[in-house]
């Protein structure tokens, strides 16, 4: 039995490892981490968990934590993981950080994306980034998980195939993404209200988000070359759900079968990953609640351009699904153990 | 193995069922039955189960099925069971029916309420009202189970018992429910579209819905009297959940105290009804998903009134989940196999 | 040309009094007040203002803005209309408070109920309560209205008819209402979020809501005696919108005819109070963004219960509408200038 | 005073006809044409018309209402009213086509975009397309208006001024747009159920979408050559508004203020169109209910892009708006006569 720390579970993404983590047969949460909720039982922050988690929620020393569990999850802000993260902590426990503290090789680049000074950069380099459908031989090994980003999940991988295999044009990348609103947190701010999310669509950090450098350092990867993108992500009047839709210029004519084989080799053994038939394109409601990342492109050849589209949900593959995904690998469980969610829907 | 078939596989309750037998590990589903769907892949109806089931759907004769499975739900259009049920399927299978046809036990009031004919009346009293808290013996032998409605699952759970200890008055029992969109069901109907749901509330069948007989019918039996209630169901821009506020006056003035005792001691041995702590009342959000019922109750010392609360998930504890419960009484197993569903949030 | 200023136009009940005056051609705004967006452009807090509303925002004395406008609008916490009224200020300027400091009479109640202590309480028997359908002739000469809250307006107006014809029995009225969320208004906080909202009903105020003293002190005068009910307040997931279903006994046996007779002659001159045709009853979605009440009512013979049911947009009749009725009456305009608002729809 | 007949008045864009018509001081609808409600009372399709609207739904004679009436406005499935079109109907009223019939030039392409054979092609030539901030001069003198779709009415505008200017590449234009579900119309779809539009998020028509040809056929008469574009809608849960977020690689490089300024240039003199403040996007709470269209755009320099982001409110500068609109200019009357419409938040 895997023991578990969550710090940070009290947030969306914390609450949501609850959940799977108590689906879990291996895993066992010894210490549900809260600042807000410190001192206070569980069910208090999430009333879904009444009769289901009785514990109380703790604020106390990454120190301590790290003799009793076998794994700490940080789902936590930006800076928090980075600041308290050393050797003596990773020679007892694996850690797997939610944030993106770890995320950034270049620190510069992370200096002006997060406008953070990295408190430790040494562990950057270590630190192993969590995609477990392009690095998993890294994560077993790992001590230390960068876990991705939601945008940065469903973005590399609907992407990723075709710029390996050389098939569009590296500089005609355009990504336009939509979420739920999950996505924001649980922080109380007038933007995030009901009534100024609901009924409305808007695009937000416009060309400033900072997921552009993350996933522009995956892509960069997969294609070989440096990768400059457009990123636009917009925020959408639903719970959960992630939905991007990539453009790019084909680097020749191909047929729709043809580009939709390369998916299929690529993801042939996936568990999490679905390519769906053709003309049937990922929607949010049929990833809900699950770890699938749905896939599917068209070409047009009136533009000699392919539409590539992605799904997933959120909180679940684009974060605390695919953390946990990252401890079964890191602890040679079956990749899937607690992970086989159905999709909710309606 | 429980091998199992669904008739009426593919509306929002047949999917249900689908979603909770999936993860059900004693039981397998042999056949999707479907009119609409008929020599189509599952998957094309509810994509969420794309690579999760890869069976076609069918419409074969019963006759047939019943010497196939072990149970057959049928999540149908009212009149559809009681036209197909008879002693050759009974002998052979189990039947679990979501529809209404065998919950009214006074055939006079079925046919006023249902204005329809009933095609098996003799088959009505050896039916079991399949709500496990009240009939748990009796579900154990049943060969034919009338699984309760979602409204009369929320309203008799919440009432019963102050009704059974006779402390409020039967005269005075008001029930006001809200109910999520799912509960009207897959069929295209201009009143169901989105910009007609969305955005607004309002009253439905009032003073005439269908579930006002069988309230009244299990009530009466908790209270030992025949009953007659006031019931108005409304219908809520939200896709899964039943909020049950009922009203009564007391018979004789009680602490708070005193009455969630009284509820506590009722279904101490229950899994999946939930007293909330005083103060906290129900919320839909907190059991989606899942099947729990979670229960409240307010003494309003000015009125001598008490409010009563409960929630639901419709689909789960209103429909398939209350199903898969009975099923597994009746096959000696666990009760809350493949039902430990964690509620979904946000 | 009426000059108008408003204290607290950046709430949305301020906003909403900007959005009706805007179309109103007869009156001028000449100050929008805000502590959190002074000096900003108003359309920093609402963008839909952008091009129509240049004026910046301002949080100046009220001692100078009572000497240039003809009415001050305060649609601000309770507690502060009471903190800065007095002689001075009213014979300079008519006041419309839309808190609810001067709505209730009896100044224990007021205390027991909002725990403030009441700063000018002898302003509160000269303040009239702003109904129009019912205090009409008080409203033409009063210097000081208190604007009704929302829940009230709907409450009131849906069962003052059959309380004050004694048509149903006074002790036995329970009032279910439900809200959609702008009612909660525009501070951030976590239980009014987005993803808190979504997809969830639920009670809340449950005994307690502040609304309860002002719904009974105003059916008591309907009533002619004292009045007290049950009210229980519900958060919808939508915005707008305020939906009373309220549940009486009948004094005596009545056809539906008969009570629909009596809300036709009660309003019959009324230009927003619409009674619906048998059998149609209120829907949030038919009023939303007009002054209009809806209401129709239903006799279930079986319990002789009358359910009374009402509508209204809470952010216009249950609040800005109302309250620039109520000016239009105090300044003998026409009584629906600038109010004939179709509601939008979908 | 205008006389007005509306054939299709019971879809959504004839409902928003009829709202924003009966708000307008100089017309009067003398005809509610609809064949699902005809002979009914108008509120029977729209009860928010109650009392507001007493007229019965009709529908005659196209030739007879000709005769009667200014203008007719036609909010029908694509086909109509190209089939009842003639030179008697337009000698004697003018037709404002809310419909696809008459946008399309070049017949070849309407053939194989609707797949419908044309019946009076020979007006599609002298039909105007009716987006008055290009052809409002036409428009003062045309008998038959071809009014525009909703996404290419968003689409056009945004990307029209530096089309004209030269400023961005012709081949590089992506369209990512964003649809509230009224835009799908009232028919009884289960595609369109509430519960299956809510809490998703979906691309369609992906390629295939019939607004391209009309969006292409506009922007290559702005841009001087032919163009061809990729547009990929998408299917957003909230009932009103459409979002743009266009896509181009600057030809040379410029700064945000200078492209902002040719939209300022372009739009100077017009009523509906907003260019936001530098940092300010578009979102579609901010228009909705009004015929606004608000822009603004974003230059990233990393990749030589520009971002143009547009939303309108799909039923009014997207539909029935516009075509009121229309009808101010070929009347000559104010062209915002009616059309002061505050957006309606939240």
């Amino acid at each position: 039995m895997i023991k578990v720390g969550i710090i940070g579970s009290t947030g969306y993404a914390g609450q949501e490892l609850v959940r799977i983590l108590l689906q879990h047969k291996e895993a066992e949460i010894l210490m549900f981490g809260s600042q807000s909720y410190k001192d206070k039982k569980y069910y208090e922050a999430y009333r879904n968990m009444f009769k289901l988690v009785d514990n109380v929620c703790s604020d106390g020393s990454v120190e301590e934590l790290a003799k009793e569990v076998d794994v700490i999850f940080t789902a936590t802000p930006n800076g928090y993981c980075s600041s308290i993260i050393n050797e003596d902590i990773l020679s007892r426990t694996k850690v797997i950080d939610l944030s993106a503290d770890f995320r950034i090789k270049d620190i510069d680049n992370y200096k002006e994306w997060y406008g953070i000074e990295h408190r430790s950069f040494s562990y950057v380099n270590e630190a192993v980034y969590g995609l477990p459908e392009i690095n998993r031989e890294l994560i077993k090994t790992a001590r230390l998980i960068a876990n991705p980003g939601c945008y940065p999940t469903c973005s590399i991988l609907t992407l990723a195939p075709l710029l390996k295999e050389n098939i569009i044009d590296k500089d005609s990348v355009i990504i336009d993404a939509k979420s739920g609103t999950s996505g924001a947190g649980r922080g109380a701010k007038v933007d995030n209200l009901y009534c100024e999310v609901n009924e409305s669509m808007k695009a937000y950090g416009v060309g400033t988000h900072r997921h552009i450098p993350e996933i522009e350092q995956e892509l960069a990867k997969a294609a070989g070359i440096p990768m400059y993108i457009n990123f636009t992500p917009h925020l959408v009047p639903m719970n959960r759900g992630i939905l991007v839709t990539a453009y790019a210029s084909l680097n020749k004519a191909m047929t729709e079968e043809e580009v939709r084989d390369i998916y299929e080799a690529y993801y042939k053994n996936e568990n999490f990953v679905r390519i769906l038939p053709k003309g049937i394109f990922p929607e949010t409601r049929w990833v809900e609640g699950s770890n699938y990342l749905d896939i599917n492109i068209k070409i047009d050849p009136r533009t000699n351009k392919v539409i590539m589209i992605g799904a997933i949900d959120n909180l679940v593959k684009g974060a605390a699904g695919q953390a946990v995904q990252n401890m079964n690998i890191m602890f040679g469980l079956e990749e899937n153990a607690g992970l086989n969610l159905i999709p909710l829907f309606p």
